[in-house]
């Protein structure tokens, strides 16, 4: 019925998630307030281990982009569900020790981590550090050597495709911040730098190919061409690496009318290419891993919002303000994102309106969605945007000093808050 | 030299800030690090407030827009330098009570302020809200009354101007999600139902234009629009308001080449058409206030990064990463602003190269500037963006769980923290 199985309505005719009625959870945790349901958590994680265990014959493993959102309670669950860890800052690194998360199951990411970060990391063991450029290379190799450790790393290689949404191309893509160049040799270039230090372990590599991806042609290209350099790299350096991450990117409904191809079909397709090309090249199957964020937790989230003010311009629009907007869902703002809302208190009416959605932000591009078709409401309903549950959280801000809202998780109908929301003394907490 | 008067370079060859060598900073503070002259946001103050006493003859007041930058120590400026505040949320107004600013002179705006918020306001006596809306209107009554007070009140009107930096347009502009239409006869409505409420008392307009506006004559005009509404009301009701509220969204340069109006002239020049204005409409000068924000703050910052990683790409382009990125400066990602960007440590050198400089986040989107004039820059060098005063800080994310940087403000040479920056910890405080 709605973009995410979680989602219901009641006898009341009010919107569930995961059984828990919206309206009440508004009235409870007050508004705006991000619900997850846990339950679809933790089945898109069990999804994504047990496809990648049958695809892989066990040989790989299913690391979550802790970017899509990140906090301890995900870390926890990441652990329990058996995933490992995809983080890409110091604070994604210091969330996932602080929730208690085997560090040898951490990979990490980033095209500028800094000296510090770099130190934390190789201190506290993570499992990869995935390297991004000749900097990043000389620096960790000193760091191990100053700590006494040595460094289990990936190299983060530009395959060359630029995928998108809904098509892609193989040109143009080193064109970017991130990582090695095969094109250009410096791909190469790096893995002999790599194996000539004596403080890094280089047993792989790692690549990533865009965002919100709807086909499987280029997760397919991606590997291959992936594979083919391993090939290379054994024929000329007589190496054969271990590890092969081929990052994440896959796309989520937003919409009813979006149409991903499966990430099952996407698994089975990747893995048909892997083990094809490694039979055809001569490679020992690799160990595989897979970086889902935004198909773990974005359709599994709504924000509850509530309506403030209703303001019908004639021959012009209709704005919609409700009590959030940029600063806890900024993607509407950055990208134009679409999403569908409804009013949760009357989700069985027709959405016969057409309206503008308007956040509480001094700003007029402050908007949620424009021209979206909604049931006819008033002050004091309750307004749910779907599948808010990726860059959403994460991305937010204090912008007018505006708190962060509190972000709930139902579990077996029962609800639990896994973020406190922000108070205004948390506004001025750093305020000197 | 520099955009902005506060800049130069010392015998170092080092970028100061008030006669600080920046290159010191960063390593006193580390990167980033967002560091204000203290003394320039207060003479861009003391110039606003003399200018409004001067062509209004006392008849006026300055309001510092808080939004651009909002913490406690810049509530304590702008208290010292005798101006008011206009705040935009709750969180804006408990920073400004919790810096001992006095609440008659603060002005409270916003599209949607929900019922907590204004309760919050009335309880501690702010000096007027901003009526946005006819259900606002209603809610602010009922508050007062239960609250046993009369609030004063402006109501804010969209006068049908709509300004952008370069030009501006008299339609469209009820296509707004802020305040009351002119055209549609909802604003003389709204008059009409403020008067007849007993817990509000209506004591002026407000109107505001656009941001970042270059030319002097959207402001002339909206002063005539607001002062022939003034007239009309005071014909056709009988009552003559007491202030006009401006607004602000003066411009600022950014880059040299920018050209905005000096304020001094629109002061000048826009004080001249209300006192015409009145005359020939044969009302009563009313009290003025303009709500600077950008032009108090904007020029008055630089944002200082250490380079990690340069990448050249050849062909395609050279990649600068810096420690920081769109978590403290969202404005390239949002709106693709421009910045002046140089190489604190080698200010004096020629900026030879052309390159893109790329913040740390795991985003390809997080990019300072692209196709920017630089120096030649190697690792560890430190760079400095200029007019990074204005909605960086205010607009700042954790997104990659990256702290906030800390705030740094010279005054006659000396730095001194204003805002501590966050620690890793912070990025789990509320975390459950």
């Amino acid at each position: 019925m709605y973009v995410s199985d979680c989602l219901g309505v009641n006898e009341k005719g009010h919107l569930t998630v995961s059984g828990c009625d919206t309206v009440d959870l508004a009235k409870e945790y007050g508004t705006p307030v991000i619900v997850y349901s846990e339950d679809q958590i933790r089945q898109n994680c069990r999804d994504f281990v047990s496809s990648i265990d049958e695809n892989y014959g066990g040989n790989g493993m299913v690391l979550y982009a802790s970017k899509a959102f990140c906090c301890k309670k995900m870390c926890r669950i990441c652990k329990e569900e058996g995933m490992g860890l995809d983080v890409v800052s110091g604070g994604e690194l210091y969330t996932a020790i602080d929730a208690g998360f085997p560090t040898e199951k951490i990979y990490f990411h980033g095209n500028n981590k800094t000296v510090a970060e770099l130190v934390y990391a190789v201190e506290h063991g993570v499992g990869r550090v995935v390297v991004d450029n000749i900097f990043e290379l000389e620096r960790l190799d000193k760091i191990a050597h100053d700590l006494g450790k040595k460094v289990k790393i990936l190299l983060r290689i530009k395959p060359g495709i630029d995928a998108h949404t809904h098509d892609f191309i193989r040109t143009g893509q080193i064109d970017s911040k991130f990582g090695f160049a095969l094109e250009t040799g410096e791909a190469m270039d790096a893995v002999v730098k790599a194996i000539s230090f004596t403080n890094i372990e280089l047993v792989g590599l790692h690549c990533h190919i865009g965002s919100q991806i709807f086909d499987i042609d280029p997760f397919e290209l991606a590997a291959k061409v992936m594979l083919e350099f391993m090939a290379d790299i054994k024929q000329d350096k007589g190496i054969e690496f271990k590890e092969l991450n081929l990052g994440g990117g896959f796309g989520i409904k937003y919409l009813k009318t979006d149409a991903p191809r499966p990430f099952t079909e996407y698994m089975k397709k990747v893995a048909c290419v892997v083990k094809e090309t490694c039979k055809a090249l001569n490679l020992d199957m690799p160990f595989v891993l897979i970086e889902p964020g935004r198909s773990i937790v974005g359709a599994a989230a709504v924000t509850l919002y509530t309506v403030g003010a209703v303001k019908k311009i004639p021959d012009v629009r209709t704005y919609v303000s409700v009590d959030g907007g940029m600063t806890d869902n900024p993607r509407y703002i950055l990208y134009q994102s679409k999403y569908e809302i409804l009013c949760a208190n009357k989700a069985n009416e027709e959405r016969s309106e057409t309206v503008t959605v308007a956040g509480k932000c001094c700003e007029s591009g402050d908007l949620v969605q424009e021209w979206a078709p909604l049931q006819k409401v008033e002050p004091g309903d309750i307004l749910a945007v779907l599948s808010t549950g990726a860059y959403n959280y994460s991305m937010a801000s204090n912008y007018n000093r505006v708190p962060r809202p509190p972000v709930v998780m139902v579990k077996d109908s029962k609800p639990e808050l896994a973020i406190r929301g922000e108070s205004f003394s948390d506004m001025v907490k750093n305020d000197l």
